[in-house]
């Protein structure tokens, strides 16, 4: 107990320490729950067990907003649970991917800049229960967030009442590593004073009205690893495609030596392309991102990383025991920031960021789909890439031109979903090669688009769609008859190869 | 002479005073030349014209870009000489329109708040000469502009050389309202200290270093007028449903009673859906946009707005007469910036502007397409309707429900072209009624679009089209094979109505 009150240091919030169950039950059906929780990372890991337990006995509905995915299974246990009404801004379970493609839940597919102004202005339901898992909270009442800040600012400040789960397995040493700064009410705000990713603006906990909080729980289990696999030889030409582009730029004195701020997108393939700068000439490097990957400490180690802000530490299991075992080693080059700052556009556009992101498929113009397969099941999410994208010095979205073992194109001749529109997107990159768009007009685009992105095995069928609009005209030509014919034929066909096609019809 | 000298308060450029022709003499095959001008205000007004004669006898190729769209027919007549290889960021002449979409010269559709940075980081060609309309040149070699900023500071800034046109038929009053700031390269930049609409940060002329003005040419020449239409039922519809929502936000508390700073795009419709605040009980208006058309004058003389910040000022020719005619009594109510400030992000986001841009279609999720003809030929280009959607505090596109004599309907299943996605789009209207989309997720946003906005002729085709998709499944349903089956249709027989299509297949 003793160590327990360690980590409450205000002692008006003793009496506040509960059980999971007990926390659980003040939960109604029909609330709008704030959980936090980014890329696995800082979610609570025993309030929704006890909710997904007490829904076994009575019927139980909510609204689950988080900062973004969670781990623990928790997602998977919500969907299974069906307990969820609508759930936003990002989710990256299987089950729930599934049940949301059912129409069995609703999911909201936010910027994830965006929904703390959607929660400050009011405009989506209300925060009934903030649950946040914490490392402590201070002598002023002040909540340390553990691995990530996602929300938890936004869902504090609006909800009616907190329940905090304090993780005693999250490093302690995480405590003062956090800079919470809320730009208040649009049209009442003031500039944002970050103009270095370094740059501390706010404090290091999440200032609450003690009377909210409602309940503590205590947990001890670390963050589920993420899922992460190793660069492969397709991944690793990708990174050395884009080394070459920067490198470019550099030489054209079009970005300095330490090149820019990066941001790169949650998942393998950003993580393997960061990966690459390991046997870069880059150095100094300074990263303004979203989401830490095992890459990111992997460059620190490396001594190539100056500093790195991020909203959530997401490793895999041996990288987090290396990090949390020797924290004090990165502790001085790191900060954490809410969403909404990590990802806000009016420090993406100052600060110059060069973001690399991940697509689905992107299209001869260079129009992206991030998050829909088949232009109508959802993935996971657009995330924060349109914040990125849109703001950027250099937008860069990275996918491996085949997939399916060749079956499908990444490179298509019209998207079947649009998450980042041409005018968003400066350069596109896959093992193939990159192709970069700043300036050029569409019937510039493709061509590079094809001959430098697209894999040999789909160029041709590619050249075809392309010369038959180029027939028709326009400024971004189409055969909208065709467009979506890829697509259509891989649901019928399996394949996206038109040979195949043509074989089985003759 | 004196007249001519007395707008050129600097006497080391008494010498640069030159004719049109011989400006234009020193323009060479292959450059790239950066002109004032944003929707026909502002814009050089000589020089064009000497440089398509001089095309006459010589070949000539230049790449034009400019704040936005120009008047006095320079792009009609850039377009006819065939003298254009590139041109951006935006443009909306039928000539240059015909010659873009039958790929007889490239057009870049960009963000307007991006030029400004692909100009200053040396991303696309840099600018060979600058000509600049002013109405003076300060004594220390200040460029005053006219009507309109638009990119003529960051112009100015790179240009190898500068030409600039006075012109005397342009208000002299109009010296002393602009405010020119230049953001600095990124990541070296600080916050911009913008806060409200009426903040003075920069300078009232563009400082140029003098030795770089080879030419000045006088001119004494009106803007072109603008080519609004009055309103009429349909968009005075748009207005009241508008209104009615606007209505509803300040009940729930969610906007003030004078609302928030207003945008609105260029064009009829918009011009009247802002109109419509005429006969509204709100008062006190702020506007912080691109383009202030008539609109904005009937609100100033109707003692309805505040203040009024924009990038440049489109009239009527009635209302131009009226306005420039009793400047003095508009004058403090205006400022004049360059269109990186009037559409940057950070200023948007940060005042929380409602922004309200046309849609030449938009589908039942809410997508938007505001450029693309049947996803192929360019109408004028996406201009600011982009940078002021991502960052708003609402982003609302309006649009009549039909088009054609109802031959189109302007809600589809699926946008033949997208320029803003779902993410960033929370109001659609058109003079059926809006559909708040805000929070919604995609099968929730289709019946609403479909029963509020779209037109009784076109309903039960969109709920046919919808169930289909729905029996498919996924976040966001869809039947690929009929995605564009409208679009394909009223290309084949020129009518999206698909009773005409089963009574002819009969």
């Amino acid at each position: 107990m003793g160590k327990m009150k360690d980590r409450i240091r205000d002692s008006r919030l003793w009496d506040r320490i509960c059980s999971a169950e007990e926390a659980a039950s003040w939960i109604k059906d029909g609330m709008t729950l704030g959980l936090s929780g980014f890329t696995r990372a800082g979610d609570v890991k025993a309030v929704p067990f006890a909710l997904v337990e007490r829904a076994k006995k009575e019927p139980l509905k909510v609204n689950v907003f988080t900062g973004a995915s969670l781990g623990s299974d928790v997602d998977k246990m919500f969907a299974e649970a069906g307990i969820i009404r609508k759930r936003l801004p990002f989710q990256a379970d299987a089950v729930m991917r599934k049940k949301i493609n059912a129409g069995e839940l609703l999911f909201v597919d936010h910027h994830l800049s965006h929904t703390a102004e959607y929660v400050r202005a009011n405009t989506i339901e209300p925060i009934d229960v903030a649950i946040l898992e914490a490392i402590s909270i201070t002598e002023d009442g002040m909540v340390i967030p553990s691995t990530s800040v996602g929300n938890s600012l936004s869902f504090a400040k609006q909800a009616k009442s907190i329940i905090i789960e304090i993780n005693m397995a999250q490093p302690s040493l995480l405590e003062g590593l956090h800079d919470l700064y809320d730009p208040e009410k649009q049209g009442e705000r003031s500039p944002i004073p970050l103009k270095k990713v370094e740059d501390r603006i706010g404090t290091t906990g999440i200032p609450v009205d003690v009377e909210k909080i409602k309940g503590i729980v205590f947990t001890e289990q670390l963050d589920s690893p993420s899922t992460i696999v190793d660069p492969d030889d397709e991944t690793q030409m990708m990174a050395k495609h884009l080394i070459g582009f920067l490198r470019k730029e550099v030489k054209a004195g079009r970005l300095a030596e330490h090149l820019a701020p990066l941001q790169s997108g949650i998942g393998s393939v950003a993580n393997a392309v960061l990966h690459g700068m390991l046997d870069s000439e880059f150095k100094d490097l300074e990263i303004y991102s979203e989401v830490l990957q095992d890459a990111v400490f992997d460059l620190i180690d490396a001594g190539k990383v100056r500093f790195a802000s991020c909203c959530s530490i997401t490793l895999s299991e041996k990288k987090m025991n290396h990090v949390f075992g020797q924290f004090e080693k990165y502790r001085d080059k790191l900060i954490m920031r809410p969403q909404e700052l990590s990802n806000h556009p009016e420090i993406i556009r100052r600060l110059g960021l060069i973001s690399i992101n991940a697509a689905l498929e992107f299209d001869i113009y260079g129009n992206v789909n991030s998050t829909h397969v088949s232009g109508t099941n959802m993935m996971n999410g657009i995330g924060g890439s349109g914040d990125f994208a849109r703001n950027a010095r250099l937008a860069i979205f990275v996918t491996k031109s085949l997939a399916k073992g060749g079956d499908i194109s990444s490179i298509v001749p019209f998207v079947s979903h649009v998450d980042h529109t041409e005018h968003d997107v400066d350069v596109v990159v896959t093992e193939q090669g990159y192709a970069d768009l700043r300036g050029l007009a569409p019937r510039e685009r493709a061509p590079l688009i094809i001959e430098n992105c697209a894999h040999p095995l789909y160029r041709d069928q590619l050249w075809t769609y392309y010369s038959e609009a180029l027939e028709r005209g326009g400024q971004t030509p189409h055969v909208l008859e065709k467009a979506f014919s890829w697509h259509i034929q891989y649901k019928n066909q399996g394949t996206m190869l038109q040979q195949i096609k043509e074989k089985e019809m003759a």
